[in-house]
C-alpha cells in the first residue's frame, strides 16, 4: 500500500549514531524525563487526530507518570532500584543493568514489586531492560559464530544509555497476519518488520510492532525479531536500535477500559488518578538504522534462541504483578474496614487467599532468579522453567485475588453515582448522607477505595493486572509449550519404572 | 439533614390507588415499553446534571433497550416468554406470571437464559417477577395469622400490573449505613427505610434504595425490608408498591465501567452498543403509599420469611448469566476463528471448559426449578438449597468463563486503536493493513468480536456478568450462611456413625 | 490361545432361554437375594486361589451387602425404590423399571443417592438398570429400521427381571488391547468380544469384560459392544443376555485398596465393616446365547448411538457419589466434634465448601432427568448435555471433598495403631489413654470415624468415592468430547455476532 | 494410671550423656545404617504383638531402606548429600550439617527433592536436621537471656551426632487430649509430655509423642515441647536428647493403608515394594536425661519461637513431595505411553499441569531458601512467609497431581486382580491374554505402573503423599494463621490509599 501521504520520502543524508546520540542529555529525575518528552517530532494518533503535546495529554500521561516513578525510585531507594555499572564505572537506573549475578536478578524482582506497589499499574520499563539483557548474550553468540561485531556495538549503545539514563522500549511483537502462514507467505511482506534496503551507512525497515508497551514513553525501541526465522527469512532476522523520533514512525495509540475517565474532571472516578499503563501500535515505514545500531542482520538462526531467552527474563519479570497484588490485598482490607466488616472471618480468610496466591507468584518469579545461571558472555539468565512457571501462575492468580478483591468491595463497586454527582449541589448531601458508612469513615473515602478497586480489576489498571498478566510474554499455551520441552519426561518415567521394579536406570535399589 | 431544598411539600390531595393505575394504559409491544417511559416527571441526576429525557439519553437508552427486548420476546417467541394467567383470564408476559408449577420456574429460567443471549447484560425484569411471586406467598401467610387483606389487596394490584403489562422494579436494598448496627441504633434513621406517618388515606415512607437494578426503567417500584426486622423496627417493616415518578422520589444515576463509551460517535468500541444494564440509587422523601397498595405495615415477624424466600426464587433467577455465558463462548470461539486458531486442541478445551461451567450453572438453577414446591398461597417457589447452590456457582464460574475468554481473545483485546483511527483518513487505511488477519475476515469483524469480549470481561457488561454475579441478590458468604443452615449436617453425621458402626440411628446394617 | 484346560468343550444341548429362567424363583428381600447367590456352579479366582464359597468370603461378601441394601430399601422405602411396571402390572423394583416419565429418573437419582448415604460405597445396580433402560430404544429402533424383533425379545425378557427381581450387570467394557486399533486389526480378535459361532438355536461369543461392576452378585449379564462398530466389525456388533453361571465363564476378582482388611479380625480398622464394592474380570469362552436372549447381531450402525444413549443414563446415575458425599460430610462434621474444633469457622466453612461441592453434582444430575425427554420406543432418557455436566462434576469434586475431608480428620487418620493394639492388654490401655480427645467422646469412636474417612479417601471404598467417579461411564475425557459435540458453538457465535454487530443472523436488534 | 506392668522400674544409676554416646559407632553406609537399628532393646507393638526384630519386618523395612538412601546418596552424590563440618572439621551427612547459608538451605531441599524421587515416599529424616538448625539457634537466644550454658551442651551433641552420623528423630507432637484446655488443666498430665523428677544427674520426662515420623529408626530422639508454653507450664517447657533405646520408652506401629500387602508375596502388588515411611506412636515412662542432654528446661517464653522457627524450616522441608511428583509425573507418562494415549493432548495437557503445580511448590521452597538470614546465633533461617507458602501449596498441588495421575492412569488401577492370579496357572496365560496393551509393553510392565499409581495415590505411599502432606509441619489452617500475622495488611492498605489519593504515607505522587 502507498504510505506516502503520512511519511514524505527523505532525500537528505541520514542521520549517524552519533548524531543521534548527540540529540540526549543525560536525565538525572523524574522531572528531567518528563522534560526530556517534550518539543520530539512525534506523530501520534489518538481518537482519530494528531496529538501535539502527548505528555500532557490526560489519557498519556499517567502512563508517563509511572515511568517517571522509575526514575525517582532510583533516588530515594538507590539500593533497590539503582547499581554500580563497570562498563561506564558509575551508578546507573537498575533498569539499565546487566545482571552480574542471580542476586542482581533477584534486586530487579524485588524492583519491580516495589514499582508495582508505587504505581498500581504497567510501568513499562522491565521490557526494555530484558531486551537489553538478551541480547547481551545474543549479539555474543553471533559474533563467536559468524564473526561479526555486534557485541561491540551493543555495548557501545548500552555506555551511551546508561550515561543518558533512557528508556528503552521493546520492539518485539509483528501483527503476523495470518496465523497459519510464514513470514514470505503472507499476501502482504509488511506483516512482518523487514528490511527493505541496505546501504553504506545503514539500512531501512519497514513493518509493524503492535501493542508495544510505553512505546510513546521511550527514547529509543529496538526492533527485534518476534519468532523464529528460517532461512528464507533472513531479511526479516534484523534487530537494530531506533530513536522513537526517527523519520517514519507512525504510533496510533491503544484504548483502554475506561481511558476516558481521563479526560474527565476530579480525580475520584479514575479511581487511580496518578498512574496508568500504555500499549501502542508503531509502525515503521522505510526507517534508517545506522550500521552501529544494527545488532542482526541475517543471522536467521539465533532467532529461536533469541525469543526462549527474552522470555526467560521477561516471563520472571511478571512478579510487577505482586507488586500490583499488594495494592489489591491493601485495597481489598481498606474497604472491609470501611464497611465495618474487616473482623469477619471469612474477610480475613480471603485476604490470607489473596496474599497465599500472590506470594506464589512472587516466589516463583525469585526463585527463577536465584537459580539463574550465566551464559557463554558473561550475563546471568533466569532459570527457564521456574520463569515460564511464574507466569503460567500470573495467568491464572490475578484473576482469582482480583475476584476475591469484588467479593470484598461488595456491589457498591459497580453502582456508585459519578464524582459530579457526589459534588453537586443537588445531590452531594443526600449521597453522603446515604453512602455513609462507620461513622469515622468519610463518603470519600469509601468511594475512592472503591474506585481504586474498579480501576484495578474492570477499569484502565485491569489491562495491566489481568489482561496483560494473560498475554504480556506470551500467552499461556506460550508457557505450556516450554514447560513441555522442559520437563524432562523420560527422567521422569525412568525414576517412576525404578520404583515399580521394572528397570533400574536411575539407581540401584537396595537389597 | 434538610431535604427539602430539593423536594417541595405537598398540600393537595394526595392520589388514590385508582388514580395512579389511570395514568397507565396496556403496552403491547417493544415500542409501546419505550414510549411509556417518556414524559414522566422523574428527577434523575447523572455526572452532576438533571437528566430532562433519560429515555433518549445515549448512556441510559442501552438499559431501556434490554427491557424492551423483554417485551419483544413474548412476541417472538410467546411459548417461552408469555403464560395464561387466570388472574385476568388471558396471556400475560412471563415476567408478570405467578408460577403454578415448577414447569413454570423452570420455563422461566429458559426465558431468563434466552434473554442473556439476546442482550449479553442485565435486562432489569427479574427482580421484579421475584417480588410479585414473593409477595404472593408472604401477604397470603400475614392475612392468616393477623386477618389482614394484604393478599386481596396484592392480587387486585397484580391483576393491574397484568392486564397494563407493567414492569416493576425491587426496592429491597436499604444503604444500611454502619453495618453493625440495627435500624434504631443508626445516627440516621433514614438509612433504613421507615414509615414517617400514617393518614386515612394511606401511609409516607422516607429512605433510600441502593443499586435498584433497572430503576429509572420501572413503572413500579415495590419498597420492602431488606433483612429481618424485629420488634422495635415495627415502622421498617413496611411493603408497598410506588408509581416510579411519585412525589419525593429522586434517582441517582450508577457509573459502570466505560458508560461513556455510550456518548462517543461510531458503534464498534462500545462492544454491545445496544443493550446495557442499569442500577440507580431510588431516594423517598416522605412518598406516598395509599393504602391499597401497603402490603406489610407492622407484622416484622413476616420480615426473615419475606428474605429468605425472595432469595429462593431470586439467586435461582441467575441462570440468566448462562444466557451471557453462551455469548461468552461464542465470542471465544469466534475469535479463535478469526485468529485462524480454532483447529488447536487447547482451544477446543477451553471452549469446553467454558461450556461445562455455564451448563454447570443452568443445571443449578433449573434443578431448584424443577424441585419448586407449592407454598401455602398455592405459588410454587425454588428448592432453596440449591437456588443457593446455584448463585453460589455463579460467584465463581463467571470470572473463570471470562478468564478464558480473554486468553482465547489475545492481547489485542486491550490494546486496539479507537474506531475514530480505524475510521480517520489519516491511519484508517494503516490500521486495516496491520490488523489484518485470516483473509475471508476483515479487520472490522475481529474489531467487533474483541470489543465485545471487552465489553463482558472489563467494560460495561462486565458490571453484569462479574461484578453483579457475585453480589446481586446477596454475596456469596450470604449463600454460605443459607448453605450452612440447609445442610443438615446432624443427620450426615448419623449416616457416617452409622457406617462406622458407631450407633446405627438411620438403618439397621445387615448381618 | 488354548483356554481348554478351564473351560471343557461341552457336547450336551444347550440351555433354552426357558430354561434358564426356570432355574430363578422370585427374590423378595435381602436374605433372599444373598441365598440366590448360594451354590452356583461359578468359576473364581481370587489371589490366585479358586473361591469355593463366594457368597461368605469375607472380602467379597460386602459387595454382596451394598447390593442386598437395594432389596431392603425397596421395602423399608418403597415409594423410593419400587415403582409400578405396566409390563407385569405389578410392583417392582426400581432398579428394574423402565422410565415412563423425567419424575421417574429423578425418584431414580433419589434412590441412588440414599443408597450411597446407607452404603458408603458402589452399590453396582446402576449399569444394569441402564442397561435396560439402553435396550428400551436400541431394541425398538433396530426393529423399525430392519424389521427384526428384538423389542419384543427384549420385553419377553425384561418381564422375567422384574417377576424373578433380579441383578443384571453390565458387561461392556473390552480389553481393548492396542488403543490404536480397531477390533479386527488387533493380534488377537478375543480382544473384543465377538461371534465366534451361530446356530439354530443361537449364537456363541468369545471374549472378556474387564472391570464389570458387581460382576459376580449379578444373575445375568448384558454383553453390549463397547464403542462404535464399522461394517467390517460386524460379528463384535453383538447384545445378549447370559445368566451368570453360563458354561465357560471365568470371573478373577479385581484388587482394591485394604481389601485384605476384610481378613483380619475386628471391625473398626476396615473403616466400613459392611459395605464394599466389586469390581471384576469376567472371561468368555464360546459361552451359548440362545436366540430368545439375542438383543442385536450385526445391526452394527446402531452401536455408537448405543453408546450415547447409555452414558446419557449412566453418566446422571453418578449423583450416587453425592450419597457418598454426604456421609464425607458427616463424617467430617464428626471427627471435627471430636476433636473439639467444630466451631472454628474454617471447620464449618469447610463443611459448607463440601456440601456446595455435593449438591452442585446433585444439581447436574437430578437437572440430567428433569430435562429428559420420550424416545421412539417410548422409554425417557436424561438430557445429554447434563448428563455428561454431572459426570464430568464428578470427576473432580469428589477429590476435593475427600481432600477437604483428610483436612478435617488431622494426621492421626494414617498413623492410628492397629483395633489389635487398642485391644491389646499391653498397650490398649495406654492408647486409651493417649489417644482421648474430648472427656465425652470414647477413643473407640474418633477411631471409628478417622477409620471410615479413610476408607473412603485411601481404602476400600475410596476406589468408588474417587478413581471409579474419575473413570466409570467413560473417563473425564469422554465427556469433553461429548460436551464439544452438543455446545452447538456455531449457534453460540451468532449470538456474539449479533451483539457484535457484526450480523444479525439470530434476532434483529431494535433500532 | 499404672503403666509399671510394661516399664520395671530402675533403680540401677542412670546412664550418663558419654555412656550413651559409648554405645554408638561411625555410620559410613546404609549397610552399617541397617545393622546398626539390629539388636536394640526396643519395646515395639504393631497388631498387638510385640515385634523381636523390627529390621526384618517386612512392613516396617521399606521405611528403612528409605533412611538407608540418605546414607547411599551422601556416597553417590557426595557435593548434594554432604557438606563440611567446621565444626568436626570433617565432611558430614547433609542431614547432619548447620546451614551456614542460604546456599546450603537450597542445597538441601535439592537434596530432599532428590531423595523424593529415588524412594516415592517419606525418608523421615528432615524432621531430625530441621530439630538441630532450630536448637542451634534457641539454646543460644535462651544462654543470652537466662546465661544458660545449653548452646555448648547442643553443639557437643551435635559434634557426636555427625562424627557417628546418626538419625535423630524429631518428638515434637503432644497427643493434646482436649483442645480447648491448656497442657496443666489436662484431666491426665501426660497429654503433655512433662518433667517429672530432676536428680543431681539428670531429669525425668513422662508423656508421648504421636505419629512420630521415622521413630523406630531413630538412634536418638530429641523432645521438645509442641506449642506455646506459659508461666504456669513450666514443666512441659523441656528439651532434651534421648536415644531411642533409652528405658521407659514404648513404641506403637501407625497402620497405613494397604500396609499388610507388604505381608504377601510377590512385589508387584505392592507398588513400591523397596521404599515406605513410618509413623508411630512413642511412649515415655520417666525416661532419664543427663544434663548434658537437656537443652531447656524451665524457659517456657522461647517455646512459641521454638515452634514458629521450626515451622519455618520444616515447612520448606516439603519441598520433598515435589521429588514424589516426580515419580508421579514419570508414572502418569508411562502408563499414558503404555496405554498407547501418549501423544493425545490432553494427556500432554495434563502432564504439563502436573508438572506446573509440581514446579510451583518446588519455587516456594527454595525461595524461601534463598532468602534465608542469618539468626544471632550464625545459622540461617528460611524465609518464614514463603516456607508457609510452600507448605500451602503442598496442602493441595499434590492432591490434584494424583487426581491427574488417576486419570490418566485409567480405570483398571482399581480393578486389577492379585499377582498371584497373574501368576497362577489356572489364570496367568488368561491375564496376561486379556490385559496385553501395545504389543511392545508386557502386562507387566503395565500392571506395575499401575500399581505404584495405587501406591501413591490410595496406597501406602499415598499417607506421605497426600494426607501427610497436609498435616505434617502443621495443618493447613497453622499455615493461614502464620500467613496472617505475617502479611503487613497496614503497609499494604497505605499502598491503596496512596493510589486512591486518600492519604499519601508511603510516597509523594509526582504532580
Amino acid at each position: 500500500m502507498n504510505t506516502s501521504a503520512i511519511q514524505p520520502t527523505r532525500i537528505q543524508k541520514e542521520e549517524s549514531a552519533d548524531q543521534r546520540w548527540a540529540r540526549f542529555k543525560p536525565i538525572s529525575n523524574g522531572d528531567q524525563y518528563v522534560e526530556s518528552l517534550r518539543n520530539r517530532d512525534l506523530t501520534v494518533y489518538l481518537f482519530g487526530e494528531v496529538v501535539e503535546n502527548p505528555v500532557d495529554h490526560p489519557i498519556i500521561r499517567p502512563s508517563i507518570n509511572a515511568l517517571r516513578m522509575t526514575y525517582e525510585l532510583a533516588i530515594s531507594e538507590p539500593e533497590l532500584a539503582s547499581a554500580w555499572s563497570p562498563l561506564i564505572d558509575a551508578q546507573v537506573n537498575r533498569f539499565l543493568h546487566i545482571a552480574e549475578s542471580p542476586q542482581d536478578l533477584v534486586m530487579k524482582n524485588r524492583m519491580q514489586r516495589r514499582m508495582g506497589q508505587l504505581t498500581g499499574t504497567c510501568f513499562q520499563r522491565c521490557a526494555g531492560l530484558d531486551t537489553i539483557s538478551v541480547l547481551h548474550s545474543i549479539t555474543y553468540d553471533i559474533d563467536q559464530t559468524h564473526g561479526t561485531t555486534y557485541h561491540q556495538r551493543y555495548l557501545e549503545f548500552l555506555k551511551q544509555a546508561q550515561r543518558n539514563n533512557i528508556i528503552i522500549g521493546a520492539g518485539m511483537t509483528d501483527p503476523k497476519g495470518d496465523r497459519g502462514k510464514r513470514p514470505t507467505e503472507q499476501h502482504d511482506p509488511d506483516l512482518f518488520m523487514h528490511v527493505t534496503k541496505r546501504t553504506q551507512d545503514g539500512l531501512y525497515v519497514t513493518g509493524a510492532k503492535a501493542h508495544m508497551t510505553g512505546g510513546l514513553n521511550s527514547h529509543w525501541i529496538c526492533v527485534m525479531p518476534t519468532m523464529n526465522m528460517l532461512a528464507e527469512d533472513k531479511d526479516y532476522a534484523v534487530i537494530g536500535m531506533v530513536p522513537a523520533d526517527a523519520h517514519g514512525m507512525t504510533y496510533v495509540y491503544g484504548r483502554q477500559s475506561c481511558d476516558t475517565r481521563a479526560l474527565e474532571e476530579g480525580d475520584i472516578d479514575k479511581g487511580n488518578a496518578t498512574f496508568g499503563g500504555q500499549e501502542v501500535l508503531v509502525m515503521f515505514d522505510n526507517v534508517f538504522i545506522p550500521w552501529d545500531h544494527v545488532l542482526m542482520d541475517g543471522e536467521y538462526e539465533f532467532t529461536q534462541e533469541l525469543v526462549t531467552r527474552f522470555t526467560a527474563y521477561h516471563r520472571a519479570s511478571y512478579v510487577c504483578k505482586t507488586g500490583l497484588g499488594d495494592v489489591m490485598v491493601g485495597a481489598a482490607a481498606a474497604i472491609a474496614e470501611y464497611n465495618g466488616a474487616d473482623k469477619a472471618s471469612h474477610v480475613r480468610d480471603k485476604l490470607v487467599e489473596m496474599t497465599h496466591l500472590n506470594e506464589t507468584i512472587y516466589s516463583s518469579g525469585i526463585a527463577s532468579s536465584h537459580e539463574a545461571k550465566p551464559l557463554a558472555s558473561g550475563i546471568y539468565m533466569n532459570d527457564t522453567m521456574l520463569a515460564n512457571i511464574c507466569k503460567h501462575n500470573v495467568t491464572r492468580f490475578p484473576y482469582e485475588i482480583s475476584r476475591l478483591a469484588q467479593d470484598l468491595a461488595g456491589g457498591l463497586m459497580v453502582t456508585l453515582p459519578s464524582q459530579a454527582d457526589f459534588e453537586s449541589e443537588a445531590t452531594g448531601a443526600l449521597l453522603k448522607k446515604y453512602f455513609k458508612g462507620r461513622h469515622d469513615v468519610t463518603t470519600e473515602e469509601r468511594t475512592r477505595i472503591l474506585r481504586l478497586i474498579e480501576n484495578m480489576t474492570l477499569g484502565r489498571n485491569a489491562v495491566g493486572y489481568l489482561t496483560e498478566s494473560m498475554h504480556g510474554a506470551g500467552s499461556p499455551q506460550a508457557q505450556r509449550v516450554q514447560i513441555n520441552r522442559a520437563m524432562e519426561i523420560e527422567r521422569k518415567k525412568s525414576l517412576a519404572k525404578n520404583l515399580a521394579g521394572i528397570i533400574a536406570t536411575d539407581r540401584q535399589n537396595p537389597s
